[in-house]
């Protein structure tokens, strides 16, 4: 048979192939899935992070605002948790140095999940199969909320997606992306894209003005970078968002204000470049960043331990 | 080696074991199983079937009463999908003649999905990857509700759990169940449970008096078979719940009057049965029943097709 071709991998280029995930310890991602997919770390009992980072849907919940404790409308767009071990920091405004430090917000945040990380630890210590897990795991008798955020950390790790059409290219296979989806990459280098969404994950890794050369009209308060910072040169910087699954994760920007990729495009030339695209190199672009859709996370559905006689009732009713 | 003991199966049992589902044709299931799991057949974008009916945790969502559409309180609590193909008829008072029929309900009651029958189509047919698995299953153009609900329903008819260890002894297997799970099961017939609970569900097959030997109490206005039947005769008569994975679907009774399996098999012996179990055949029933979770559904998690620009937008807030 005819020896495999040898692929020349593209060099030079300013984004990089995701790598699949090296997992370290498989114990403790095991325990930190069951945690991110089970609801009894709310109040309600009935919201999970699976429920506003949907796994079968991308990594979030594709609303403009996530439904929170009690239906309570958040104040921004729900970020995809795909990728976001290679952020510089977590949330919209870095305001979380990493992915363990960020997981204990939502536990305890009244719109998010609205329980404390006293109660979320007191429900895991009642149920026995967790209390073994948790030994197994951390060689340690009692739960806490560190933890708690370490295991679903380690989870959120494994949760990156190679493999996309375009790293295939990257890698030398030329046939993985259309003529249509090549021209739109050469575009989205040419127009100067790639100074922000550049690296493997085309984002994540700065904050940036959103607005750069026309300011961004939005009613949603959010003020950015500066929010952390107190510099008010910071104000209305966002971190950039991958664009790693962008198919995936509609609608788009903090406020949600792009219902579509085209429109996304559209508003990226305008006001961060100052340039407007044509019908057919918008049509380009987006295309270029649908090949950008990678291998989801793939696992079999968890199944969670029960809870026990002496587990706290969920409280989704009433104060 | 030495051969294989010759298992001797138990006979003239009143439970008979679970078998492992047959499925007839996987596309349709792999189909029905997306729109399970799929949010946009809410008017929210986020309920889904596995919302109240959570696949990760026996099939219910382990609360007294759901939260639909939102936020708002059900009436009543929420029986797990396990199994439920087994069922005579749906719902607590059997309204519905089969999961096909039952499966349209949930997507139009404003208290539970909050959408219509005709909008969820039209987001269905908004979604490529929808359409050409629609057409790949039903030879078909256009997605209709009835569409919908044969897939979702042929989904569900997988959703069996065969292998509990209580069908192993059953099957044989003496090792299987303990001396205590015996003891119980023992009780469990000699005591009269199996008047009601009997059958390969251990219930599903009748519509019993909830309070045949002494009233319930209860505030819960559920009236139960009347409600269907408008026989006088039928008020207060559920449809006898599946005992299958009992372990996993807390709390019990349609009201949630019993958080515990222990104080529902207590009320059950006084008012079904005039009976008082003493603490230890209390605790064997309860180990019996426990010996009765199955091989809970193993699949991957879905991946659902991305909505396209076309597709109406979820409507979680304002009216
Ligand atoms: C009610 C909806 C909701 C729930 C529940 C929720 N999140 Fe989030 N998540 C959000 C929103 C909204 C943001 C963006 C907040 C911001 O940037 O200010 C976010 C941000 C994040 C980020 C940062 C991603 C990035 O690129 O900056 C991570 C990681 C994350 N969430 C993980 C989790 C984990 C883990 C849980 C469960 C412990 C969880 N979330 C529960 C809505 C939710
Ligand atoms: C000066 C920096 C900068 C440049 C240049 C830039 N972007 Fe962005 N991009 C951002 C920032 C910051 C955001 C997030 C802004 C927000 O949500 O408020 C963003 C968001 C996006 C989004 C939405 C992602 C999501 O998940 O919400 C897309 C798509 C996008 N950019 C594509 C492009 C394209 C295509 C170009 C070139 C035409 C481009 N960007 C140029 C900084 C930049
Ligand atoms: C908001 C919560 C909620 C949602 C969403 C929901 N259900 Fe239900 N489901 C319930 C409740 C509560 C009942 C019992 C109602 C009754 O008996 O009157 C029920 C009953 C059922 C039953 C009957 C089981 C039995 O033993 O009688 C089936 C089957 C079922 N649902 C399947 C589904 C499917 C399929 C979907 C999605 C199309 C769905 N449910 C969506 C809460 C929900
Ligand atoms: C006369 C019929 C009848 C007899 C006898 C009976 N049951 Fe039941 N059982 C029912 C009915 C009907 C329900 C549902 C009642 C309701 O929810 O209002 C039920 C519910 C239950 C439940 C709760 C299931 C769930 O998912 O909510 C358990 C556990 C149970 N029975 C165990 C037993 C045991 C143990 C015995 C014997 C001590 C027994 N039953 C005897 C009819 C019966
Ligand atoms: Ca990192
Ligand atoms: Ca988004
Ligand atoms: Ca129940
Ligand atoms: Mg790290």
């Amino acid at each position: 048979p005819p020896a495999a071709p040898v692929l020349q991998p593209k060099t030079g280029e300013p984004v990089a192939p995701v790598e699949a995930p090296k997992v370290a310890d498989q114990a403790m991602v095991e325990l930190g899935k069951k945690l991110f997919f089970d609801p009894r770390l709310s109040k309600s009992g009935f919201i999970s992070c699976n429920s506003c980072h949907n796994l079968s849907m991308g990594g979030s919940d594709n609303l403009k605002s996530s439904i929170g404790h009690k239906w309570k409308q958040g104040p921004i767009n729900s970020p995809t948790v795909l990728n976001s071990s290679m952020n510089l920091a977590q949330f919209w405004d870095g305001r979380a140095k990493d992915l363990k430090e960020q997981a204990g917000g939502p536990i305890a945040n009244p719109g998010e999940m609205g329980f404390t990380h006293d109660l979320a630890v007191t429900v895991l210590q009642s149920i026995p199969a967790y209390v073994d897990e948790f030994k197994k795991v951390f060689q340690a008798d009692t739960i806490d909320i560190d933890k708690v955020t370490t295991a679903i950390a380690a989870f959120e790790e494994t949760l990156v997606t190679p493999n996309a059409r375009f790293d295939k290219w990257l890698r030398g296979d030329d046939a993985a992306i259309t003529k249509e989806e090549l021209a739109g990459y050469e575009l989205f280098k040419s127009s100067g894209c790639t100074a922000c969404h550049n690296g493997v994950a085309l984002g994540g890794n700065s904050f940036q003005k959103m607005g750069a050369v026309e300011p961004y009209k939005t009613k949603n308060p959010a003020s950015g970078r500066s929010a952390v910072t107190k510099d008010d040169a910071d104000r209305f910087k966002f971190k950039v968002p991958t664009l790693r699954n962008v198919e995936l994760t509609y609608p788009y920007f903090h406020d949600a204000g792009a219902a579509t990729l085209s429109k996304a495009v559209e508003v990226m030339g305008q006001i961060q470049l100052g340039k407007t695209f044509t019908v057919e190199e918008n049509a380009n672009i987006v295309a270029f960043l649908k090949s950008l859709t990678g291998d989801q996370p793939k696992f079999e559905l968890p199944q969670l331990p029960p809870s026990s006689d002496t587990t706290p009732l969920p409280q989704p009713f009433g104060k």
